[in-house]
């Protein structure tokens, strides 16, 4: 998304594919080790076989590397319910940039020797040092998982939606996702998939894991009734067959395949508080009118992350210009981050002053002329380019 | 515990006790903003009156300032339900070495613009920078909150029992603590508190949170049944009512008191392998045979947090000598922390080299020389005297 993995002039590229072993399970505390080059689809199936999920999944878990989901602080679809992973990351081992190991490869749940040193390679993107190995806990695996769909009648309500969902479905919540009109609009041109409820405004996709079918289907179905009965919401699906579940969570999770059949693709990945979160979209359309096909916006509600997306036929210097440095600015009023979850890489590593203050760029390069004096690892990322 | 905060020689005393104002709290997110010297237990106030909870919760909640818990990493009894402060703190004010103020303050739930800069400060006990605001996410308040109390024929049903209370509690478990049977009669002995269960090797304190009182007392119902036809437990009861759960919590909780009552205390917070999580206590009572009154064992097992204490009638050097570094020694040996929650302050920090290699020392004392040069953060804590 933001080329942080990607040689853009000099570099020489590391592979990281056959370091694919899984060292550890633990049965009892759930704690995986493993090298870094395990894709996170194969560690899914391995800790399922056990009982437990990976703390994170992406659509990318088919070729990813754990380790890149470290380097990058990778979020996701479980972020709500599981949290970070600088929470669930427990240890690394790293291969500095004088070609030493720091053998922070711990797997406790707690500890507090010293500082926290794995830390600074969590979300570094490669920059301070090359994570080898990886120890992360594992949840146990919900031994149900739910799914409804709603139709919202304005922005306001899909806020108080979450709200009676957080405190209706609780501890179970694990996914609150959203998607406006045009979202839709767009999967059924470009890829033919119908809406299972009928036309609105706003759509909100809610799921459930939990440890007790029963109890979770009769929380979910609780939960929709108020809604519905309340006029928070004006339609909804409830799915807890596998199929449906699929079928309702391809709606919001191939948004992006229908965006790129829509012509140039703008990319922003922001992070708002929830109260601003679409105030944004609607203000782009003002601003843009028939320069843009659509202006989108879709993400991770419950976690503040809004994924702002705008198409044209092609790619217009105008219309960057429209853009940028328009939609880092509002996100930096709002003290916003402009990059909630994808980095900065090469793209995007000039727009960190907007969301950091110079005194945290100026410790930021402190701390890589420290771990990487002469600027070995990953060159042209994540630090702005100096003037 | 470990002298993190207690001046020992020549340093200047700074309090932050009059910066104790909520800056912001968002219901829609439960972030809540505030300055480092509010007292724990009056955030917890504010919040439950908004319906939400703090994510930790310690015994010294009526004095501890969230600056310090935050500084010190705390974890305390909340832990396994709501993770790390390295995953619910979201922002920090830093006050450097230098004077300036890092500003790091954002109330985001994801931000991955940069290093995360704030981590430095989590758990470096005051000697990178002084934390002067805090923001961090607060998990609606639970609607019911049950607890069992369960005796154990043997340290491998605790395991066992810990291993099915997670598969039948999911997601609601919010606390699985194990004590010994000598902190049992301790308990009994100097604060004449009585076992609610029949005699037993191993007690268990399972607490649930949940959304749904219903669910919640039918799941613990479901578990307490299957753990005692299984044979895991021997014996259990049950409570719901707010005055019986404190009392249940009142025998883990009470400990330390008691320990206190029975002469000089040597105190050991240290993580392990679950599996080996006992082997110690046992290991050093054939050890130490009439040299100590009591060793004994107790914690948070669902974190692989074990507190080993061992008392006597009065302080020797003899004891101390056969304690460490004997339980460093065990404890390294296990690939587990020698300061789980504590940190090490001026008491502990000879001992980081257990848990932490000598490559991950020369880093930290590197961080602290980028970070406070002249030294005059906190001195003579954290980081090993030099020699």
């Amino acid at each position: 998304m933001v080329g942080g993995s990607v040689p853009v002039f000099d570099e020489i590229i590391l592979s990281t594919a056959l370091m694919n072993q899984v060292i550890s399970f633990d049965e009892v505390s759930g704690i995986l080790v493993c090298q870094a080059g395990c894709v996170l689809e194969k560690l899914s199936q391995f800790v399922q076989e056990r009982n437990f999920i990976m703390p994170l999944d992406l659509g990318a878990k088919g070729s990813c590397h754990i380790g890149g989901n470290v380097a990058t602080n990778a979020g996701g679809l479980r972020f709500l319910r599981y949290g970070s992973l600088r929470g669930t990351v427990l240890g690394l081992e790293v291969v500095l940039a004088d070609g030493t190991i720091l053998n922070c490869l711990t797997s406790l749940r707690k500890d507090n020797t010293g500082y926290d040193l794995k830390q600074l390679f969590i979300g570094s993107e490669g920059t301070l040092g090359i994570i080898t190995a990886v120890s992360i806990l594992c949840p146990p695996q919900p031994k149900a998982v739910n799914v409804a769909f709603l139709g919202c009648p304005g922005f306001a309500e899909v806020l108080q939606t979450f709200t009676t969902c957080k405190g209706m479905l609780g501890e179970i919540l694990s996914a609150f996702e959203f998607m406006d009109a045009e979202c839709m609009q767009l999967v059924g041109q470009h890829l033919h998939l119908a809406s299972p409820v009928q036309d609105s405004p706003f759509y909100i996709l809610v799921e459930t894991s939990g440890s007790n079918a029963g109890h979770d289907a009769e929380k979910l179905g609780s939960f929709l009734e108020q809604a519905l009965s309340s006029g928070l919401v004006t339609d909804g699906t409830m799915a807890t067959d596998h199929r449906k579940v699929q079928a309702l969570w391809a709606l919001r999770e191939r948004i992006t395949e229908a965006l790129s059949h829509d012509g140039y693709v703008y990319k922003y990945d922001i992070s708002l508080p929830v109260e601003r979160f679409y105030d944004l979209v609607i203000d782009l359309r003002a601003r843009l009118g028939l320069q843009a096909k659509h202006v989108v916006g879709y993400g991770h509600l419950g976690d503040g992350n809004l994924h702002l997306n705008v198409t044209a036929e092609a790619f217009s210097e105008a219309l960057l210009g429209a853009l940028e440095p328009y939609v880092y600015v509002w996100t930096a009023e709002q003290r916003g981050s402009v990059s909630a979850e994808h980095g900065l890489g090469f793209k995007k590593r000039d727009v960190l002053g907007y969301s950091k203050p110079p005194k945290a760029v100026q410790l930021m390069r402190q701390l890589k002329t420290l771990l990487d004096p002469k600027g070995i690892l990953n060159p042209y990322k994540t630090l702005p380019a100096q003037a």
